[in-house]
């Protein structure tokens, strides 16, 4: 099993409900930020234009489980894996810790299928898309399993 | 299979992204919402507090699957079934629809499952707890399986 | 003074903070909501495209006073008056109340001044644009002023 | 005048809306979490509670000006000054720079005034209080004006 990617991120007072903790939905954002720093790291744009097609990254499916709470201030280490590339998508897992004096704590785990898509820029559809040899490129390295 | 609780809502302008679409978090905070608006119907608090001890929802799981883009200004119809009362838990299942001239569109579905929680009022951590009497009443009419 | 245009919404638990009750940035969004009702209604679009321009109502001002809690699952009433119509810009003004059995309470205080842009829906930088006379024919008989 | 207080963030893809930069509500929030990063700095709680009363800063007023767009992925450096000390209250200003390869680009600048209070941990109304000589000790030092 390939390295998770680390992503850091403190939770904002924003973020928090009225139960005192970080509110659920919040998580699948982070997700999708640990997924946009990957993409930066490897210089892969989350969205692109070339001014006649818009191309970007739609999750089709998302899933989270939630073992402990999350708290304003709490800094968070995502750890995200690319689970599996497919023709046109790709399978992130991310398992969010909450960091602290001692071991880190598990706090949430999630799943995210996104799908590489294109639309006409002056609008229209999404069509779903192979991934390019330039994506595969920089992901593969770091998937647990490429299907193609 | 027992009719689904309905609840409307309208797309706002603060939950559209770049894309041009709803961003795929606020399906979460919808499916909420719609339980939000279950309980309230019912008379079952959503968050309660008799000074000394808090109770609530948590979720302790919750998934989605997008099957169609959501817009700016889209008039809603979320449709909630309760498919399980458990012990201590509440399963429910929600599919958002698209409303317009024509056929609902179906654009996404999901599921949340809930814990009934107690906590002390001066904090400490969360505990669960089996549904009251008065809760069950009000909510096992709608549940398609009651496993007690 | 014209009378305001009447929006109403009930604020969701998402929507609260750990210090239990309404985030204060919601209102911001909430007086947001109110101005797309308003348009919604007059059958001004809030976002438009001819497919080689977008047109949209961006905001270059905003402001809110905060005089009492809002709390989760307050009816909230928004008054929204069209204070002042220039050559490119609206100004509004926005006051929440809380809805109950007895007289509505005053929570909340804000403006937002729009400007009317255009940008190459292909990209590139916003221009702010006149208001045109379709928009004036609608939006004129609801303001205090207007400044052309 | 004193030397700001420094905060940086990189903008999320969910804070994009489908004009296609950052919503401007997220600017407050943003504002916040510079305020937030400066209390933890300082040693100051932003929320605190001994079991029997809670305190806090709620914001009584908030405004902010939009120059120039904010998007995805842009790297934000936060400038926070704290302007005004009250008995009660403290006045911040802040400043948002996109930051590049060139010049720091301004892009907003806003204010708030944050009101010191507490409210009993079991519920009830909120009461502003004098700031404590151990916040004024930390705090002062920072400010442009202390008014006491």
């Amino acid at each position: 099993m390939a390295e998770p990617f680390i992503y850091h991120r403190r939770v904002d007072f924003f973020e928090t409900d009225m139960a005192g903790i970080a509110h659920f939905s919040n998580f699948f954002r982070w997700m999708e930020a640990a997924e946009a720093a990957l993409l930066r790291h490897l210089g892969i744009p989350m969205t692109d234009s070339d001014g006649m097609t818009d191309y970007g990254w739609p999750r089709v499916r998302a899933s989270a489980e939630y073992h402990d709470a999350i708290r304003f201030g709490d800094e968070l280490e995502l750890r995200l894996w690319v689970r599996a590339i497919k023709v046109k998508a790709v399978e992130y897992e991310v398992k969010a810790y909450v960091m602290g004096e001692g071991e880190p704590r598990h706090a949430a785990s999630g799943k995210m299928t996104t799908v590489y898509v294109c639309k006409p820029t002056t609008g229209g559809p999404m069509k779903s898309l192979a991934l390019t040899p330039a994506i595969l490129d920089k992901l593969a390295p770091l998937a647990d399993d490429v299907i193609s």
